[in-house]
Formats: structure tokens, C-alpha cells, sequence
């Protein structure tokens, strides 16, 4: 009983509830991995050998039990650990979107706090506690995910410790804010937690001004984003140098397809993977959405 | 943090609660969409000019407030209405979802009550009520469906009327199996609401039987699907001539990736939609995931 006729309104004449924050950032993490050309990830026309499209769709349905506790006024370590250990539940691809996660929790405890804004979410950071940077840390048992090492003397705090860390980080009374604190020079998820989420906004707002469907603004937000700032994942994995050269030929490509499709063939050849890209991307999608970007 | 190392487990070692049959089911919606190639509809790699992969997206999404009272124990009616509703909610795409939908409600009570087999799904349809069907026409406010006229005698009962039919419905005691009865010689969805799922199930054993990515599995399924029976929506549209000569054609295009494609862009130049053979898949998708087909 499909068809194609279009809806000719916007939602006028319906009479059934908006969409909830929870509903949202589950449908920003699926426009986020359908978003094509995303240049070095999965997306709607890209498979990995091991990491596939269908485990982000799954990833998504699975990590909502998180986002539900979120915008029920839950805590945001536990509920990103429930939306991480979700997300890995029923797939066998590992990692799909624990970065994309750590951006939305907050932002939907801000949505839910009625104030999804640079400020509502700066609160929402700040105001993290010992027991939320335990939940982040137990997050980690539940999927593989790639990570430099810890700062300088910070050896005991090594989230690939997972849950073997917590004696440190309540000795330490160290915050979920506090742990983004000692990571923000080398990942770009943590420099959003304690700078605003300045580029997140940015890119929404960015979205919202962008005209077409909306699978295309996300490409397009990705892409100027990648421009703008070397990615962190690819500087994680490959170094400074690398994920500069990125950035460049990203700058260079954009507005021409043949060159962005370049270089996303060349990015999977060289297995470069803008993965913090994509979860600023996808937390962008989730204000956006918000602030009644069209579907 | 996105990688791509894959886990090398079955989840043996993950402590989290398997998917409820209500995310089985919305997971079943994204991997109907996502699988290509599905000639004639909409896929991950096809769009139709009104109609677009994020609409389906959204419409699985919102679907899941009726899928989650479905699993709680609601009445088939009410659940399929809300999840009606839903899908509409955040997408201008229209109706994306509405008849996998009418199939997923009964085989997520089914499931919820512990006997997701044929029979338990014939028990959950030959037990609806007046009420449910109520709840039923009512879901067609939320959509702009394909359907076709009613049968001869039945012009009150016409579904295009929405709301507006309810009072015949309570005057003729009407249950939704039984408004599914007068629908079953021209409807494949009704076929399998008064048939015990029959097509449904087998479809399910054949995507456990298969090997492969699950998206692939699909889209062999919906193929087998197509080629064994005429689709009903292009039967409606078209007529039954050229659903069989779809059929025919599907059957002669299985296993030649070449001729699949083909018959793909025919079926979309000619604007013929097998929605139903769709719908279908969906449902036994979610068949599949209940009994643990990986992802």
C-alpha cells in the first residue's frame, strides 16, 4: 500500500504529537549514515568489508533506549551507557556511532530542559558529576572504540581500561566534564562538550540554511565541516600531517562532485575514516531537526 | 569515534536486554527500505521523485510509538492507528509505511504474547474488535493510501472515507478481521491477515535459510516474493495484467544481477510499484529478527 503521493502541507491539518527529542536524535544518527557523499565513512551508497549500513540502522534503533532516558531527565552517563550498549546490541559491526552519542545525550537533556542552545548545552555539560564520567567510562566494556592515549600522568584514567578506571576517577572526583577537560586538545567530540558545542550549532544553523532534501544537506554539512578543521579519529589513527591533507583536498573538493567523489574513494582506499566529522554532523542534524528542518 | 573493527562474538559477553519486538520491528522497517535492489520501490540507492529514502526513515521512526503500545499489549487498532500517525508526523513523503504496518501490529502482539508463529498471528487478527476496526479506517486520515473500491454492496464501508465510515462499521458489527475478509480477494495484506501470515512466515524462513549480508537477504526475498505472486497495489493501480507480467518478469530476472536491474528501472519508468510485496518483506523481516537473524 505504498504510494507516492505527497503530503502538500507541513503538518498543519495533523493532529498527532511533534516528534520528541528522543525521536530526533534517532532520526539524526539515521540521516547522519544515510548522508551521501560522506567522504571516508559508511553511508547510504558505502559499505565497509566489516562495518556496514545495516549495522548503523540497528546502531540507531538500539541506542534510542538511551536517548528515551535522556529526554526523560535521566543522567547523562547513564544514559549514554544505555545508549552505547543498545547501539551494540544487535549487530555484529562494533562501533557505529559512540562519538555521535556522546554529543547527542547532552544535547537532548538540553531539548528536554526546554534551552537547545550553545548555553542550555554548556549547562548540561557543566553540570555533570563522578557518577556520569563512571557511566562513560562503563560505556566503553560495550563496544571497541578507537582512542589515543591518555594525557601525560593520567595512565589510571585510560578509558581502555573501561570500568577498571573507576576507582581512579572517584579518588580523582573527576567529572564526565573534567574528563573532556584533559582530552579536548585531541578529540573533537570533547572540545565540543566544554566549548558549547560551538561547531554543532554552527552546522545546524547551516543546515537550516541550506536548501534541498535534506540527505543532501547532511553531505554537504559534513563536508564543510571536514574543511574547516582537521578530524580528529583521522589524526587519532594517522597523525596531524594526514588529517591536515584531509581537510585540504576536502576544502578543495567541495561543490564539485567528481573531486568529492575522489575523494571519498581515495580516503577508503588509504582507510581514512573522518569519523568525528560525522558525529558533529550528526549532533548538527539533531539541532536541525529541532528547529523544524524539513524531511 | 567511529572504527571499523568488527566484534567477533554472538553477544555473548554483552550484558544488555535483547531487542523488544518492538525494536525488532522498527529495525525491520529500515532494513526493508535500505535493501537494494527492490525493483519498484524505493531502496538505498533509489529514490522516486516525491518519495525518498529519509521519508521512510523518518516514517519508521515515528512509527515506533505505535509499535511500542502494540508490544505493550494495546489493542491492534489503536496501536496501528498511532503508528499510522507517527509515521506521517516528520515527513512529507506521505504514506511510506502503512501497509508493512498493518502487518507488523498483529506480529508484534503475537510476539509480545509469546507465540509469534501462525497461528498465534491468526489468533492476534481473528480477535480483533469493532474497535480495532475503528482504529483502522481512522489511519487513514494520516496517509493518502492506494486503495481500490470497495466491494460491491460495501460503498459505506469504503476506507477512503476515513472516519466517516465508522458508523456503518458499528451498525454491521464489523471486526477488522472482518473488514480484512471483504478485502482478502484483491488485497495481498488482507490475504495474509485472514491466511495465518502464510507468505510472511515463509518468506521469514527463507531470509534464515539464506546467507549474506541481511540487506541482500532482503532484497532476495522480496524478488522471490514478486515472482511468485502478483503484486496487489500493482494490480489496483495497473490492473491484474500487468501485475502478472511483473511477476513473470521478476521470476525470470532471479539470480542475474543484470536483468534485476533492469526490470528496476522498467518497473520505475512505467511507474509500477510493487508496495505490497514490500510490505511483505518488511513483515518477514521482523520474522527473521525475532528468531535471531544476524545483522
Amino acid at each position: 500500500m505504498t504510494d507516492d503521493d505527497a503530503m502538500t502541507d507541513d503538518g498543519a491539518d495533523r493532529n498527532e504529537a511533534p516528534f520528541s527529542p528522543a525521536e530526533h536524535a534517532e532520526l539524526a544518527l539515521l540521516l547522519e549514515v544515510a548522508g551521501t557523499p560522506k567522504p571516508g565513512n559508511v553511508d547510504r551508497r558505502r559499505d565497509f568489508a566489516d562495518l556496514r549500513f545495516e549495522h548503523f540502522l540497528a546502531g540507531a534503533v538500539g541506542a534510542r533506549r538511551g536517548l528515551d532516558l535522556a529526554a526523560d531527565g535521566a543522567p547523562v552517563g547513564e544514559a549514554f551507557e544505555r545508549a552505547v550498549a543498545g547501539m551494540a546490541e544487535r549487530q555484529r559491526g562494533g562501533n557505529t556511532q559512540f562519538g555521535c552519542l556522546l554529543l547527542l545525550v547532552p544535547l537532548v537533556r538540553a531539548a528536554d530542559e526546554g534551552n537547545l542552545t550553545p548555553e542550555g548545552a554548556a549547562d548540561v555539560a557543566e553540570s555533570t558529576t563522578v557518577e556520569d564520567a563512571v557511566g562513560f567510562y562503563r560505556a566503553f566494556e560495550h563496544a571497541n572504540v578507537t582512542v589515543g592515549d591518555p594525557p601525560e600522568g593520567a595512565d589510571d584514567l585510560d578509558v581502555r581500561r573501561g570500568g577498571e578506571a573507576i576507582p581512579a576517577l572517584r579518588k580523582r572526583e573527576l567529572t564526565l566534564y573534567g574528563v573532556m577537560e584533559l582530552s579536548a586538545d585531541r578529540d573533537g567530540n570533547a572540545r565540543e562538550w566544554i566549548g558549547g558545542f560551538r561547531r554543532t550549532f554552527g552546522a545546524a544553523e547551516a543546515i537550516l540554511a541550506d536548501d534541498g532534501p535534506v540527505l543532501d544537506r547532511a553531505a554537504r554539512a559534513f563536508l564543510t565541516l571536514l574543511a574547516e578543521e582537521p578530524d580528529t579519529l583521522v589524526a587519532t589513527q594517522h597523525g596531524d600531517a594526514v588529517a591536515e591533507a584531509v581537510s585540504r583536498r576536502a576544502a578543495e573538493a567541495r561543490g564539485d562532485p567528481d573531486a568529492v567523489a575522489a575523494l571519498a574513494d581515495d580516503l577508503v582506499a588509504d582507510g581514512h575514516n573522518p569519523g568525528t566529522t560525522a558525529d558533529v554532523t550528526a549532533a548538527a542534524l539533531f539541532v536541525a531537526l529541532e528547529r523544524g528542518v524539513p524531511v
